[in-house]
């Protein structure tokens, strides 16, 4: 909904009727901040008059941040945080933007079981089967804003929108990661850093090429990875990753933990969400 | 058990008892010559009078080769071939042996979830974890030899044993792949087409490195991949596999199939058979 608002709350607490003396689940924290588009979640709770609330996650937004449990406890409800990483990861976008300033940025590689995105000639089509073809436009649909690099599109000329039926309207935003001029249609960011400037986005979608994908990684802007896998082995071919400026094996472990797992046609998808 | 004898048939029917009128599941088919050594299994069969036999193989010993069942479909046992790929992977090195008159060849990389094998100056230790580790080791234990290239040797020195608690004396015989001459210890042959001359080996498991991967991929006798992948990215480090000779993305498809995968700490293992 844009804006926002109505929060889900005031939806759920609507469609629900009557909720006094019930336990209420919600993912984030109910907000203690009225708007002219509507009042605080946490008032509406207090009114709704339920025994408990249990919350995934505590909203970091400093109007809120601790001020709605509280608000709800003051009221004789007794309200708890249960952390729950199923609600961190579907309000991922909105904690990456409160927490870090900064679009929750996913990286998705497409790879041989060896590494390789394409043979030594740049051939790349294709890798990956159908069904993780059409899996990735599904992940295109998600987002807000889908980049590449600068080369990638020079290269491949992309067109990085969604072809699934139904879903073509949630082609997201297309961006470049490059300082040359920005052809039409899209916008640009010179370096990684720079996505702290993509103030509307919450969800990033980054698609490489290796070179794209390794300043992102360098820079520590990655938390999540979803890497499709096909049966297949290239040997001297293009790798996914370039170079990230890793000097010892050590700083490697410890940062990413298996998040998801599916099989796509013949293809793997793993998924791995950083440790942060 | 030395020289195959007794076969499980024989060892199977003694532990049964009275199998007249049942029916009798095994993987290779019994064999229809006798030997010295034993009876032959078919014979053992009709004599033992089961209504029907299920074999998951036929064997390609050509002395057997269809005339088991033959012998006991002549005897009025029902006896059919029921395709088991349980059965077949059982007999891997069995049937590699007889079909392709070589050893069934694994090839293990252990590896970066971008496909490298150590950082660019050849740190390697360690990548995967204790668990995937330790999985390596038990892999061994299976294995009848154990080949690594002459460059991983004289880089790494690795001792190539089997270092679980009890499974000590199951290390596997210790080969080289080089023409330099070999050191104290271990066999060597000089190109992998050479495996034709492992005459008393059924499972080799190859260990690396990424050139000896490569050429045993490039040669086309590899059976089984079997692929450690740690939660880590490496960047541009040393890749897991070399120059296998790949002109076209057409010619990487439908050569593997996925045939095991587990979890082994942070670590996954993906087992992958080469559909010939």
């Amino acid at each position: 909904m844009a804006g926002g608002r109505p929060h889900a709350e005031a939806v759920a607490l609507e469609a629900a009727g009557d909720v006094a003396g019930a336990t209420v689940y919600v993912t984030l924290e109910p907000c203690a901040h009225s708007s002219h588009r509507g009042p605080a979640c946490a008032d509406l709770l207090v009114e709704a008059r339920p025994a408990r609330v249990v919350v995934g996650v505590e909203d970091p937004d400093p109007r809120t941040a601790g001020s709605g449990l509280a608000r709800l406890s003051q009221a004789g409800i007794r309200a708890d945080i249960l952390p729950s990483t199923e609600a961190r990861e579907s309000l991922a976008g909105y904690l990456a933007r409160k927490r870090l300033g900064r679009p929750h940025v996913t990286l998705k590689l497409a790879m041989s079981l060896d590494g390789c995105i394409a043979l030594a000639d740049g051939t790349s089509q294709w890798v990956t089967g159908a069904v993780a073809r059409a899996h990735v436009h599904s992940r295109r649909a998600k987002a807000d804003a889908i980049l590449v690099g600068g080369g990638t599109w020079r290269a491949d000329a992309p067109r990085l929108d969604v072809r699934l039926p139904g879903l073509e309207d949630r082609s997201p935003e297309r961006w470049l990661l490059t300082s040359e001029p920005c052809p039409d249609g899209f916008r640009a960011i010179a370096f990684p850093d720079a996505v702290m400037e993509m103030a509307e986005v919450q969800y990033l979608y980054v698609e490489g090429g290796a070179q794209t994908a390794a300043s992102f990684l360098a820079a520590d802007l990655v938390d999540r990875l979803e890497i499709y896998r096909a049966p297949v082995l290239i040997g001297a071919g293009l790798r996914a990753v370039g170079d990230i400026g890793l000097d010892e094996l050590d700083g490697a472990h410890g940062r990413w933990e298996l998040a998801e797992q599916a099989q796509l046609g013949s293809d793997t998808f793993t998924a791995y969400r950083r440790l942060r």
